[in-house]
């Protein structure tokens, strides 16, 4: 047996196991989002991997793991296939997002139940919440800083202000069009809010 | 025996129904408020009454009951003791409940995590949700109008576009509030709001 040979025969079973973790991953997304993390169960996500909540187990040893693992999972959904266009402006960046998002089927419920519900006691995704708001609000912060300093922020508009406000308001408008999807434009509502804080193109 | 005597003696048992009624909601709404509807059991909303769980279904029949009562419980939380002050403005009165409700134990955990979990599937909550979202942006959206025509409102800024933006950045900023009570300032954010959709007093 070559040293090549052997590479072959292992990479079998580690494909496999790949492929499995990914099927779990993606049971897990449509689990959570459709019932909640507090209201799914292993059980349902076994059952919709169609494998035993044992040989789940083995691959994530615990709901709670399942439920970090899913988190960062969706991060990789939401920033795959989903390329900036170039040169893009911040504000066309973040419109851009909010439509990508829309297209891929229960992100934003998932991110919505799961972001509430880490509010509740002893939840394990808390952190994760929490940190992710800070790492946002700095970020957008220096995004409208930069805004400011090219001259484009209304004045008196505060950048950190309109950082939190950008978060809350694309969070807060997620959630009214999860429930009236036809009558709420995400989109279009931040594209609003773009134009009332900064100045008009001159 | 009197009508007066009859009265009485009724009066009893009804009192502390609605006595053992007010118990069960105050326990649910503190089950809820820290688990969630989808992690609170009836058994543990007994627990915490110090009722069985047969008590308490013969005043709440089923969960989803029990869910309806909680949601009509928390509007009379949040209105009672929470008078207008006189002929103040919307944006005042905003504020005001933003104050009120932060003071209240549980009723903003309960609001964010329950109104998230309204969107998973077949949830007896989405409703009363959906109707809230409706009612407060029609609500809003007269107030804003009525702001245009008095000529306060900010040139270019749509009534309906800022009623909507209203509840969803007070959601999302009660949400970013919850995880970091001693960064996010809600009651200052909106009025930083209110000043920029506004124009300036003259």
């Amino acid at each position: 047996m070559t040293t090549k040979d052997t590479a072959s025969a292992k990479r079998g079973p580690y494909a496999k196991a790949k492929e499995k973790r990914r099927l779990i991953l993606d049971s897990a997304h449509a689990v959570f989002a459709a019932k909640g993390y507090l209201g799914g169960s292993l059980q349902d996500v076994a059952n919709q991997a169609g494998i035993s909540q044992t040989s789940l187990l083995h691959y994530f040893p615990s709901k709670s793991d399942l439920l970090m693992a899913v988190l960062e999972w969706r991060d990789e959904l939401t920033k795959s296939a989903n390329p900036s266009a170039g040169e893009e402006s911040f504000e066309d960046a973040v419109i851009r997002t909010a439509l990508h998002n829309e297209k891929i089927p229960g992100v934003i419920e998932l991110y919505t139940v799961l972001c509430a519900e880490s509010i509740t006691n002893a939840h394990p995704g808390r952190d994760y919440f929490t940190e992710r708001f800070e790492r946002l609000r700095e970020s957008y912060t220096r995004s409208f800083s930069a805004l400011a300093q090219e001259g484009k922020l209304r004045p008196g508009v505060d950048s950190a202000w309109a950082a939190m406000s950008l978060v809350a308001l694309w969070d807060g408008l997620q959630t009214q069009w999860l429930l009236a999807p036809d009558t709420i434009d995400v989109a279009k509502a931040l594209r609003a809010y773009f134009e009332v804080v900064l100045l008009p193109e001159a």
